[in-house]
C-alpha cells in the first residue's frame, strides 16, 4: 500500500492507495495545531496495513534542500503554530518506510503530469488559485527547484487599468496572490468569492491578472501544459477570461499549443494533490 | 578538436578548442546575409583539422524541438534575411560530425555553468542585456526548455514611477527588453548607451527594471546563480543598482544566496558563449 498526505493550510487529506494509484481509503480534517493534526494523521495511518512508502505534499514555505538543517520543515509560514515545524522529522519518528517530501502544488503537478491532463507531455505547470496562489512545475519528470521551491504566486504584476485595489498580500501588496487570491477578491467585494455572481465584473479582472502571470510563466518556462486548480477556478467563467486575456497579451509572440489544450483545469479535479502524493511514494520503492 | 559558433544578431564568432575547452583559434565577422555569413563560417572551419563535434549557440527565435519540421531553423526573427533559415541543416550539409544546437544565451549559460561562475552549482540563469534581452537556464545539467526555448527578455513589467517611456519593443512596448535593452536606453536618451555618463540617472532605472525581472525569475525558478552579461552590463554602476533594487524588492521573501554571490557578471566574460559551444560539442562525443 502507498500512503499520501495533502497538507493544506485549511485542511489535511490523508489517503492510502494501491500501486495503480487507486485511492482505497481517505480522511480529511481541518488544519489546527501540529500536535492535534499529527495525532489524527497517525490515527489514520496506524489503522492501515502494510504501508510501503509515503508521499507528502505540504503547504509552505518548506525546506526541500536535503543538505540544509531545515529539510523537511514547514518554515516561515504565517501560521505561527506551524512555523519551523519539523513535519517530515515527526513523521519519520512514527514510520520507518521511505517518505517523499515536496510542496502541495508540486504534488498536484505530479498527479496531473503522470495521470491527469499532462500525461502525454514532458513538462507541466500547476497553479492553484485559492486562499493563496502557488505554483509547481515538472520538466522531464523532475520538479523544477533550485535554491528552494518556487513561490510563483508572488510575482509582481501590473494593475488592471480599472482596478485601484492595492492588493492584499502582507509582503508585496499587489503581487499575483495579493490581486487574484480568494481573500483578495473578498477584500475588494466585501463577500466571499464563492458568493459572487458569475457575471460580476471582478471575474474578467481576475482573468486579466492570471493571464498576465501565465504570459510571464510561458515566456520563462515554456511548459507544454498549464493546469489551473484551486477554489477560485471553480467560478464558471474565470477559465474563459484567462484564456481570452492570455491570447490577447501573448499576441502569438511565442508558439504554444492551442490555448484550449494549453490552459486547462485539473483532470483529476480535487484528487490531483493526493494522487501526486501516492506517485511520490511509489517513486521511492 | 571541438568547434563552436556563437551566432549573434550583430556578429558571429567561430572558434576551435581542445578537450579542456581552451580556445585554439577564433574569428569573428559581422552578421550580414546567410549566404555570405555561411561562406565565412565554412572558410574558417575548413581550414581547421579534425573537427570531432560542433556546438552552435544562435540568436533566435530558433526551432529546438527535435520532432518539429523547423528543428535547427532560425524562425520568426525580425532580421528578414534570416527568417525561416535552416541554419543547422546547412551546417550539416557541410560537416558530418555531430552538431549541438541551442540558443546563444543557453550556450553562454552552459559556459558559466560548467566553467564559469556557477561551476559549483546545480542551477544557473544567464541573462544578456544588450541589443536585445534574453535568458537561458540550466537545472541539473539540462537546459530548461519545453514547448520551445525561453523568451524571458519579454516578460511584462511595471513601469518605474519616474519613467514615462512607453518602451521600444515592437511586440510589447514596455516589456523588459523594451525598457532596459541598449536600444531602449538610446531611444530615451538620444545617444548610444555606451556614451552616457556613469552617473546618469538612467542607470538606476535600468537597475530597477532588471531587479524587477530578477525577482520574478527568482520566485519562478529559484536558480542558485544569476549571471548578467551583454553590453549594457559593461556600464560600471548597473550591477550595483540591480543588486540594491533586487534586495529591496525581494525583501527577504524567499531565501537566496548572499546577493553578491547570487547576481554576478560572467566570469568567462565575452567567452561565455563560445566556451559553451565547445562544451555543447564535447557532450556529443
Ligand atoms: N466557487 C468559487 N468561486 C470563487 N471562489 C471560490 C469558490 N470556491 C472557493 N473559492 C475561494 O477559494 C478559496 C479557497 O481555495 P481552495 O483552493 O478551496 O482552498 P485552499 O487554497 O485553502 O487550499 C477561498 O478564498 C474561497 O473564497
Ligand atoms: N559600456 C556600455 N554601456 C552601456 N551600454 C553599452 C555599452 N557597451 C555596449 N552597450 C550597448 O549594448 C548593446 C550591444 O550589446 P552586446 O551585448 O554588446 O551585443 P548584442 O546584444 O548585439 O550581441 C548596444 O545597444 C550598446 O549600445
Ligand atoms: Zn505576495
Ligand atoms: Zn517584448
Amino acid at each position: 500500500m502507498l500512503a499520501s498526505i495533502e497538507a493544506g493550510g485549511t485542511k489535511f487529506v490523508c489517503a492510502v492507495g494501491d500501486h495503480q494509484f487507486n485511492i482505497i481509503d481517505r480522511t480529511s480534517f481541518p488544519t489546527t495545531c501540529p500536535e492535534e493534526t499529527m495525532a489524527k494523521i497517525i490515527g489514520f495511518f496506524d489503522a492501515c496495513e502494510d504501508i510501503q512508502a509515503m508521499g507528502i505534499g505540504s503547504f509552505g514555505p518548506i525546506g526541500i534542500n536535503h543538505q540544509a538543517p531545515n529539510y523537511g520543515y514547514i518554515t516561515s509560514t504565517p501560521k505561527t503554530k506551524w512555523r519551523n515545524y519539523n513535519f517530515l522529522g515527526e513523521m519519520k519518528k512514527h514510520y520507518q518506510c521511505p517518505i517523499g517530501w515536496t510542496t502541495d502544488v508540486n504534488a498536484a503537478c505530479l498527479g496531473e503530469y503522470h495521470l491527469g491532463s499532462a500525461t502525454d507531455k514532458n513538462s507541466c505547470l500547476y497553479l492553484t488559485v485559492g486562499t493563496g496562489v502557488g505554483g509547481g512545475a515538472i520538466f522531464n519528470g523532475r520538479f523544477l527547484e533550485g535554491f528552494g521551491h518556487a513561490e510563483m504566486g508572488h510575482i509582481l504584476l501590473r494593475n488592471h487599468s480599472k482596478d485601484p485595489f492595492q492588493g492584499s498580500c502582507p509582503y508585496h501588496g499587489n503581487c499575483l496572490e495579493g490581486l487574484a487570491s480568494g481573500p483578495a477578491i473578498e477584500k475588494r467585494c466585501g463577500v466571499k468569492a464563492e458568493e459572487l455572481d458569475k457575471n460580476h465584473p471582478i471575474w474578467e479582472m481576475i482573468g486579466y491578472y492570471l493571464a498576465q502571470a501565465l504570459v510571464n510563466y510561458t515566456l520563462i518556462l515554456r511548459p507544454e501544459k498549464i493546469v489551473l486548480g484551486g477554489g477560485v477556478m471553480s467560478q464558471s467563467k474565470v477559465l474563459e477570461f484567462v484564456k481570452k486575456e492570455f491570447s490577447l497579451m501573448l499576441a502569438d509572440y511565442v508558439e504554444i499549443p492551442a490555448v484550449d489544450e494549453y490552459i486547462v483545469l485539473p483532470s483529476l479535479g480535487n484528487n490531483a494533490g493526493i494522487t501526486g502524493g501516492l506517485i511520490l511514494a511509489h517513486q521511492l520503492i
